[in-house]
């Protein structure tokens, strides 16, 4: 991974907005900037390079893992040391200014990440940072927050070629557990027992984990959209969702597929049918120059057609990669512009409550002229006994 | 589980701290307040009663689980319903005030979970929640936002009967597997696949799904304390840190054994002993009116007599319940109170960097007179082949 153009790509972001230093305390944006894959660190982003912080638990593992920065290992929890190097020069000579530069009492420009620091952590930092530091006779500087918005989302809304390159191996992956999830699907298990069993296979297979609690979803619990696998039993004569997905070297896959257990009926078929082409009418409508708020119409207007449109209670997709769940979502009303590189999941769903639901989601990867369907798994109704 | 006690005890805190109203945003406390399991939703305590908001995609599910609380389902996302709600009345006679009080342009003072809100939310709450409404003739309010800090968290330390026997449910499930994993440590077996093993076991079992990220860490890998399972194989001659938990209704467990694989030198056996020592030291300092800050201190007693203290780099445990970490963290310098009720690990280890580690890691329910060991699991040190 090319963490040095990340990080300068950031280093661009704060000459343009005006900042000093970009405290990334989101963890997949400190994995993505510096590939820290621990759950307790900082990253202090100036223009001049960076400093990551942690503590005493991961003081090897940084060290193993950390390109592109400075590791600081601290007794204080992170946020609490790189707040410390916020307040200015204390009497140790290598905590100098975080600018690099001695211009006086100049205030810092210090942009934290809105969406993901709490409340009481930029209270607490905003307490730390403007502590007058004992003066030493170097600079004292004083740092002054600005709330920042998806700086580092916004880079990885776009997928460099190693990471397009990790997305289509957990991809593939994932959907090379299909199979198996199909055979463990049989009237008398338990939702819980096939969870199991594809979890299992996902493991020897090689994934770290899955990115999100599976769902297996059977008979009238199909109609909720994020039911987990439960101790229910599948019955004969229903369908069942399967949504999962891995984690592969930190990259997400997702995928839902929609069975039915006995003999479908006429109007079974005829709900998958529909799902199914509203999902490939998503799936033609990704391209570059299009908006995310156009593919979910594409998709709610087959829907539409159908009669269908108020049983699909979700938004049409998401972006993936570190994460399950990343920018942009495919949403009516969003106008993020669908570029090349993005990937996304095209995953329309009809609920019926009471009754019944279908669910069909794919990985899209936006190329230069259109998409490529990552997920290479069938969409044909499959009827399992 | 008793909701309305729950709900009741917040609101009591409404009158202490002068708040009209709290928004709970952070889900674990949702879930302890009023049952829901799924991952959109805010719950609104007034001391009138609770609103809860989610989206369409939980509306059957919030309908079924939901105890003690009014379910508005909305288009909009959680938060800006609740806002919407804040803002004062609309046009629509159900949207009362929020205060069930009509006392003209009075200010409802609304706390916000500080730990848990970001930034960017608490900001987009304030804009919201502030907008005058279009007045309809009735009373017109306007929330004025204030920061709270771990007014449930403070609640779910004391654990309930039911809770106590969730946990305890939770703890022998996991202990169950112990045995299992032992006979999966091998020479030649990755560590993924002895979490592999162990998952899907937990799963069998009856787990929801695992409490976090199963960490297998074998040889030198050991003295990592928070090593995730890897592709790395495991070889004669070293420690095997096995540290997993599982979730049953919504409780989580948590434990640690180290295992030795092959015949220990005299140099592990006194490592494991050490810790094993101060593990128990730490089992011995837990009982009512003890602050954790001293259970820190009686563990790194031990260490330190052992000349070890400093290879210890972590806390010493912390609460368990709905989530895998909760409050009390048992540390130096916290001064939180052991009370019976109160569930905790007490978890010492040695880590030495590019030799080994050991950890070994027990829950401890708080009793009226001391504490009760829930991990039935042996602490002997146990060698595999």
């Amino acid at each position: 991974m090319d963490y040095f153009a990340r990080q300068q790509r950031v280093q661009e972001t704060l000459r343009s907005q005006r900042l000093d230093i970009l405290l990334v305390t989101h963890l997949p944006n400190i994995r993505y900037l510096c590939g820290f894959t621990g759950s307790s660190g900082v990253l202090m982003t100036t223009k001049d390079g960076s400093s990551f912080f942690t503590d005493g638990r991961y003081s090897e593992q940084a060290r193993e893992e950390i390109k592109g920065a400075e590791v600081v290992v601290s007794k204080k929890s992170p946020l609490i040391a790189a707040a410390g190097r916020l307040a200015g020069p204390v009497s140790r000579g290598r905590n100098k200014a975080p600018t690099g530069r001695t211009r006086g009492r100049r205030k810092v420009v210090v942009g934290i990440e809105s969406e993901h620091l709490s409340v009481a952590a930029r209270s607490s930092l905003q307490r730390l940072s403007s502590t007058r530091a004992v003066s030493t006779g170097a600079v004292s500087t004083k740092a002054s927050l600005r709330d920042t918005s998806g700086i580092v989302e916004k880079q990885r809304m776009l997928k460099d070629a190693a990471e397009i390159a990790q997305i289509r191996a957990a991809v593939l992956l994932g959907s090379s557990l299909f199979d198996g999830a199909v055979s463990s699907v049989r009237s008398g298990a338990t939702e819980a027992e096939v969870a199991a069993e594809l979890e299992y296979a996902a493991r020897r297979a090689g994934a770290e984990g899955m990115s999100f609690s599976t769902i297996v979803a059977a008979g009238p619990r199909s109609a909720l959209p994020h039911a987990r696998a439960s101790s229910h039993r599948i019955t004969n004569g229903g369908f069942v969702v399967l949504d999962f997905g891995v984690i592969l070297a930190g990259y997400c896959s997702d995928m839902t597929r929609t069975l039915y257990v006995g003999r479908p009926t006429t109007e079974a078929r005829l709900l998958y049918k529909t799902v199914r082409e509203a999902q490939l009418a998503g799936v033609e409508a990704v391209r570059p120059g299009v908006t995310v708020g156009a593919v979910d119409g594409a998709v709610r207007r087959v829907l539409r057609r159908a009669g269908l449109a108020r049983y699909f209670t979700h938004s049409t997709g998401h972006g993936v990669g570190l994460e399950i769940h990343e920018a942009p979502r495919i949403a009516a009303g969003q106008d993020v512009v669908l570029q090349a590189g993005m990937v996304i999941t095209i995953e329309p769903g009809i609920y019926i409550e009471g009754s019944g639901g279908v669910r069909i989601e794919d990985m899209v990867l936006v190329t230069g002229s259109g998409c490529e369907v990552l997920t290479p798994t069938t969409k044909e109704l499959i009827a399992v006994e």
